[in-house]
């Protein structure tokens, strides 16, 4: 399948990287198509992988993983000729973290809102779907890193259609049904961002970013 | 130990009835000390219980419970002469939640400030110490009750010696020394009292509020 992957950071690689080893093609979005980031990601990921501006890779895509900054992505996907992202599923793994203040960062947009919710209002024609944001980028495309117990991926999204193709994409990257909780409609999107916080407290706590909850009851 | 107990909603008779199951002696605090609630739950839990008004409880104490409603701690809290504050520990387990604007809840303060924090800010004369404001109280006094996994309680706070007492005082709740993580100081509360919108929501999607996250790694 065709899916764009907006964002040159390591999580647009990583997921990049790892759509290309399930057999996908990839065009990562970036602000020019000469981004040097994006460039060298697409001579290490072969024929499968290539670069353009944010809209020519969503025009390319049937799909769309948003992995910009989140402070940054309303303003990109509004670069974008809606033509481009009508009726697309957009997988949103962004947190809105806001370091304009210093560490640690506060979130530009919480408590009674979220950035996914401000997605899915600002582009109605997209079918948003929220999840990911919670862990490390190495644990999105490889669960099993840090073995067999049920630690869980969130999920949300107010179109139940795109949430299930989603959650068949998160079991190619390995993630177990039982590992997937869905919290429903996207305003669940403020649950999943405003953990953040608490992550990276437990982050500076136990010094291994490599780590993910697990619900007991 | 004389403990004082804030508030007469189901936390603080949860903690309370636990402490004189310890052997400790409690006086209850609530706006008067003819409170129905608090006069029942004295009655149920015989000469170690007593009520008093919130100062009165205070006065009393050597260590001091907020179970009140997180919006309303800080008002309580002025309410009393500081002298009886004075190098007093209190353990802050409540969340601001917010229900003005009806389900689900929105926090009073959050993001760049905290609970927590607000209460330590205002009363530098206590040692705040905030744990337990992450789970249904039923587990919070009895984490065994979802069998001996490692799920978590997070305590967070500015006095180091305040800290180790509390955190002996949970082992006698139950908890286990490596189920406690310690986030640092009392701006932690950011993170911990944030987590509550994902509770609520796992909750939703689980309808079982007899749960704890465990970390993986």
């Amino acid at each position: 399948m065709n899916i764009a992957v907006l964002g040159t950071g390591t999580v647009g690689e990583t997921i990049g990287s790892k759509l290309i080893e399930l057999g996908h093609t990839i065009k990562m979005g970036s602000r020019t198509n000469t981004n040097e980031k994006g460039l060298a990601w697409v001579q290490k990921n072969g024929s499968q992988a290539s670069l353009g501006t944010f809209a020519e890779a969503a025009t390319f895509a049937e799909v769309i993983f948003n992995c910009t900054k989140g402070v940054e992505a309303v303003g990109i996907l509004k670069s974008i000729d809606p033509n481009a992202l009508q009726n697309k599923i957009l997988i949103d793994l962004t947190n809105p973290l806001d370091f304009s203040n210093g560490m640690p960062p506060s979130l530009s947009i919480c408590n009674t809102n979220s950035l996914g919710e401000e997605i899915q209002q600002n582009f109605p024609e997209l079918k948003v779907v929220k999840t990911l944001n919670t862990m490390w980028c190495g644990l999105m495309v490889n669960p099993s890193l840090i073995g067999d117990e049920l630690h869980v991926n969130f999920i949300c999204g107010n179109d139940e259609d795109a949430k299930s193709w989603v959650k068949e994409l998160l079991r190619s990257f390995g993630w177990k049904n039982n590992q997937l909780i869905d919290l429903d409609d996207i305003s669940a999107a403020r649950g999943t961002e405003m953990y953040l916080p608490l992550w990276l407290r437990i982050y500076g706590a136990t010094k291994n970013g490599a780590f993910n909850i697990k619900i007991i009851s």
